[in-house]
């Protein structure tokens, strides 16, 4: 070439980088790295929150059949508006007002691909320079990936194990200050398999109202609680807080491939709306990708569909499963288990180290197991900005299985 | 309540807005707001960038069965790796090698969420505060939401409608400057019909390896083209100059709402790799959602099963209406057509202000159309940031159609 650039202008982005670095994906692809070739056929998928690799967990008929009607209409290969379609929407909104004294109406309910992009949506919403967020430790690192990349700076509040993994209220008052926009809880746990009590709930709501936070309730495993505990969604407490439920059918369903999720707002006394958050949740989808408009326009008969029976099969094996997980680790000396799960698909374990020989940490434990015996679970104090300061570290380097 | 919020900490985000309002969306929700509703069967819809809603543009059936087949195999119900899987990583390859000398590998390919995403994907790897980017003027909104978002400074550079809207590439190297990362070309042309010659790329190639920017060529309308032009993707310069393609099943299947697109990289030289874009597209995706799994797995069977035949079907039907609306625009003294259109889906037109009566601009114009004639067709000067200095505001008030 006879032209040369003297040098090119375009470079990556260092700050991909960190924000990638801490999800789930990451550090599973150090982990089965580890695991001998030959055993492949025989490894132990625990560190994976996909259900729908297991025989155990089949998506039913009934939501196959929505999506191949819809497809087969053709009146579905359109873009969708951004919002989302409104059979959809309103399919949704109902779904969520089973049992819920205050009503959704089908413009509170926004479509998103998958509760991640749901999460997406809100952290992009909120990030303003010089805000903070406080996110759950143990939490789910997407938070903070997502947050890390929007320069939203986050705080982490515990998750008590001694007091079955409620929220440490008094932490969450000492960390807040006037630049926190909100407070995230994820109900049931993601990895805590744990879920809140109304009575935990409320006083969230009343700590939130106190701080003038608002609450994003993760959701994604809404219902998936098969323990002591009823499942109560954070938005009957609409009326104290603000709150944005963030869900999606990918865990209840099983198909998390598909890519279908939502974000709701409950804010029966206007101060979304009237913050502006309303507005920018709309303006933000404008500029997004929607999920697939067969995929939105089936969602009424999936939901309307699928049989009682379908449901009540998943909790019954999420509950035998989390009774052996359980009880096996009980058996073991070197790991306790501080609750045993009440929700979603994950046991956190704690980890005993001084009964342990020569193994330094959670994450040296994952790969010694991952090499050892062909088992995968993953590490919790990796997750970049989530571990507890140093001198706790080595007590409570937990993991979690999925099962 | 008896704890009261002093103040909520939140508010919507004002970028939001602004970044939003400059999508097509927005201009055509207020055209259509217009239109009367007595009229409304029979509205003519021009100024929609989705053709599957027109009875003449079905997607082959060989595409949904493609579809139905992944799906009902309940392989791929689970997540995707973030590139997307790699037989459709492959399809796409392939696909994209069709008569093309240099070889894409699948390594080359990521899939998204449509061309859409495939936008954003670009636009935020390569935004970094100071940074810009080059657009053509006209274009699609789309690139300059997405870089308000990411505070990419946008340089508009024009099309020249007296050469067949060919690169005002002397306009290029005078709003070039050491902070300029990309240049964008949209081939097949969205809105203004064009189709770039291998001559024309060449040129643009070597003013970008001058200036040591990448070439992001928008092929969302690949192989829509039915004039004298050939269509040439971009990428067949790639050892010029580093090339990312960013294209979708959308246009040329008819399937918008299925959202599939991908983007790929042409860098024989290493250059995309060494300055890190390869690394921060990979992360990006890590940290975004996916197009659905069963889609993206349906992709080899529709790639390889859609006949020559739907194509050329498409393309006919594409010529004739590129005639029938330049011939009857070409009958209206108040309008012009610069160059009868030879690709993609759109034409663009100039209102001669002068000889109209009461029209103050072309906005003006579109809305009285819809009012009066219940046409609807799009602005092209309301594109925030995307007019010409005003001076020339009145003179190319342009529009275009979708036919
Ligand atoms: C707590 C939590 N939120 C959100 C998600 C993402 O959900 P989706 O698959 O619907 O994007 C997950 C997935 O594992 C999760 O565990
Ligand atoms: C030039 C251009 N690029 C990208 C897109 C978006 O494509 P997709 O529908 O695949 O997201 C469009 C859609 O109209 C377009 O015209």
């Amino acid at each position: 070439m006879e032209i040369e650039a003297k040098r090119w202008g375009f470079r990556g982005k260092q700050e991909l980088n960190a924000a990638s670095a801490s999800t789930v994906r990451g550090y599973l692809n150090q982990i089965i790295a580890r695991i001998n070739k030959d055993n492949s056929s025989s490894v132990i998928r625990l560190g994976h929150g996909d259900p729908s690799h297991f025989p155990s967990f089949k998506t039913t008929p009934a939501a196959e059949d929505a999506i191949v009607d819809a497809l087969r209409s053709a009146k579905h290969n359109c873009y969708a508006p951004s919002a989302g379609v409104l059979p959809a929407r309103r399919a949704i909104a109902d779904y969520l007002n089973r049992d819920l004294p205050c009503k959704l109406s089908p413009d509170d309910v926004y479509l998103t691909s998958g509760c991640t992009q749901a999460i997406e949506v809100a952290i992009n919403v909120l990030s303003r320079p010089g805000a903070n967020i406080l996110l759950p430790r143990p939490g789910f690192p997407y938070y903070e990936s997502c947050s890390a990349y929007n320069h939203l700076e986050v705080r982490h509040y515990d998750l008590l194990p001694e007091k079955g993994w409620e929220v440490d209220l008094d932490g969450v008052e000492s960390i807040a200050d006037e630049n926190t926009v909100a407070l995230v809880i994820i109900n049931p746990g993601n990895p805590c398999g744990n879920v809140f009590s109304y009575e935990q709930l409320h006083k969230v709501a009343e700590t939130a109202r106190k701080l003038g936070i608002l609450v994003i309730s993760d959701e994604a495993y809404d219902n998936l609680a098969f323990g002591s505990t009823r499942y109560v969604p954070m938005r009957v407490l609409g009326s104290t807080v603000p709150v944005l439920t963030l869900g999606s059918i990918s865990k209840r369903w099983i198909v998390p491939g598909w890519r279908l999720g939502w974000i709701v707002t409950s804010d029966p006394n206007g101060i979304l709306k009237k913050s502006g958050v309303i507005d920018s949740i709309a303006e933000f989808l404008n500029i997004s990708s929607d999920p697939a408009t067969f995929i939105q326009a089936a969602t009424p008969q999936i939901l309307e569909n699928t049989k009682e029976d379908f449901f009540s099969k998943i909790i019954s094996t999420l509950r035998e499963c989390a009774d052996i997980c359980y009880n096996r680790i009980e058996e073991i000396p070197s790991l306790t288990c501080p609750k045993k799960p009440e929700g979603s698909m994950f046991v956190m374990v704690k980890l005993n180290l001084s009964m342990l020989e020569d193994i330094n940490d959670d994450m040296d434990f994952c790969l010694k197991l991952a090499e050892e015996e062909s088992v995968i679970v993953l590490p919790e104090k990796q997750r970049i900005n989530g571990c507890r300061d140093s001198s706790e570290i080595e007590e409570l380097a937990s993991h979690y299985f999925c099962y």
